[in-house]
């Protein structure tokens, strides 16, 4: 669609233009490959961790990425110090639930965060973005039987409780808020078998949103950014090894025209 | 030899139709290489180290994967923890002594998680099943000066110990418990260039003991499916670099002719 | 220059014929990158961090590398005693000063390392080496506003204050100490769009002070290294993921012909 290929090639330029620093708390088993991608997309990753730096590396940043893979108790002390400081800046915070429902630890962790400050954007795949639901304290008792349809619904009301932007990863990838959803549908199932593309995925939202105000297009432009990337990398791999490097590649040399040619957007 | 191939073919579609999840708490240097080992052969990866979230990972996995790479003091007890569960719940303990012997925090690290729970298999290279024997509670003055061809003796010692299987990796690997011993030849040099291959290999032995109950054939099978998607990928590869893609991409695309062709094995 | 050409060719021989040990505590992002890197150019690694274990690690190591680019306390504790320990072994200690100028945290923990023994060699960027000068004991009161001219000027003066070798990374490098300057105008443009190519500059560093005692010019042999292995990998790669493989590769092949007809250095 003209329109939405429009928007995403305007944040990309944004993205390459600024390159914007991004404060990333996340996993050690995604912190190399999230680095590489907010690199190859244009952006600058500043990974940093320790309780006593976190304020000072969020306030020289763009925003702030947290992502909760391999989490600790001390690691959720200086998420939420640096949520709040990022909080008080107005700088965007994206909240990536990794394992949402896997752990009560996780569960208590999460809920945690979202008490911090409301994230402005959240990004997981379908389960997981309903057990943060679940965690949330202004909602109880969600189905975690309801129909993978009702991922939006779920999804929705997410966004209501954080009243920011909600993205559901699958086939398809749901991007809302209360006002507007899109649907993108780039990707190939290549993905499923790297791991911590869900990560690279929330961290070009980092990369966006702190260059793009309207949280939602912004994270909605790093999805088909992200999804592109994915099916150009994907028809030159024969497998997953050779897949991640011709991914950070096409990150790095996606054009205009490649955008204009593979977005497959709704809204 | 035919019979051989014939239970590497099965174990592997094993684990390609289950696609077991596999609890690793492993080193730094490696989560990322091994995570993607396991996807791209066919399993998924749990990577949790949290004292709080151990068990509730194991109590959803199909086995349990212990590196201690880059061991600290809070890990070793997450491990123990995590033995311990695994235990009760009787799914496969699969242990990597990472450098056994090269500091005494190193062996007695190696002695509290003999203790928390006897492995169903460790795999090493010869001087780390030889250290890991004398650490353990059962065997006292173990000669370091042994010849390298006793590294088979050492390694039935360690079985005796643990009752388990035992694995020494070289450029043959001997795979054996008090019954059986299988030798595998499949593999190239250019594997020691590659950082944290061998932890690959035990996180591979992971996701077969996941599927097999016999670990001695299970260990066997991914070590066939190790050496094999190696050799496959040296053959592409100038150098360490692109065999680290070949080889996950080996792994990914196995096939039974592969296995049938390829494999060098002796029981 | 021919014999600038026949020092990197006697270095990086000894290298590959002495295999060092090198003892690395280093950040997550890069670990496995940088281990990488030192396999392919023919050291052996050592990643460990544990406070109870350092001592034991840089006992058996050719050279000690330290690296704060994910510090955090009980971190810089576990480096501060591996730099003693080096110290009184008299095996050389480089510092890469990571995100030096950042947070007081930082700043304040370089000072700590610088405190507790003068390192041998320090390699950072340009506003790093000016930070951490900042931070020494010894030196007051730098101007952040000099212009890039001087970050010679103040490179010999950090060089005076440790009594050891600095280089500073960028387009072009200089290695220096009190008595002699090397430049190298090696590399290329897409080496900054990888994460941790300064971290694994600073451990191949760690390799060639492993075998060569004039430090400056084991330094001067690293970054020449370094930056013929990005060229040859440059011209190969359409993106920053092709790169990362064709330069371990590269790292893993280089001859003496390719050290000879790139090399592009002055002194």
């Amino acid at each position: 669609m003209s329109k939405h290929a429009d928007l995403v090639i305007e944040d990309l330029s944004l993205v390459r233009k600024h390159s914007p620093l991004v404060h990333n708390i996340t996993n050690y088993v995604v912190m190399n490959n999230t680095a590489n991608a907010l690199l190859a997309v244009g952006a600058s990753p500043i990974m940093a961790h320790a309780l006593e730096e976190v304020e000072d590396m969020i306030s020289i940043s763009g925003s702030l990425v947290i992502n909760i893979g391999t989490l600790s108790k001390t690691w959720i002390e200086a998420m939420e110090k640096a949520i709040k400081k990022a909080s008080t800046l107005e700088k965007p915070i994206i909240i990536d639930p990794v394992g949402a429902g896997a752990s009560s630890f996780r569960n208590e962790s999460i809920k945690k965060l979202l008490s911090a400050a409301a994230p402005n954007i959240i990004r997981g795949n379908a389960s997981e973005i309903l057990a943060t639901l679940s965690t949330s304290n202004k909602t109880k008792g969600v189905d975690s039987t309801e129909s993978s349809d009702s991922a939006v619904a779920t999804g929705k009301k997410l966004s209501e409780s954080t009243e920011g932007t909600v993205v559901i990863s699958g086939a398809t990838d749901y991007i809302l808020d209360q006002k507007q959803i899109y649907q993108v549908k780039n990707g190939h199932p290549m993905m499923t078998k790297v791991t911590g593309l869900g990560c690279t995925a929330t961290a070009l939202i980092g990369a966006f949103a702190a260059v793009q105000k309207d949280y939602t297009r912004a994270a909605f432009s790093a999805m088909v950014v992200m999804g592109i990337a994915g099916e150009v990398a994907s028809q030159k791999s024969p497998g997953p090894g050779s897949f991640q490097l011709h991914f950070l590649d096409a990150l790095y040399s996606l054009n205009d025209n490649d955008i204009k040619s593979l977005i497959k957007s709704e809204s």
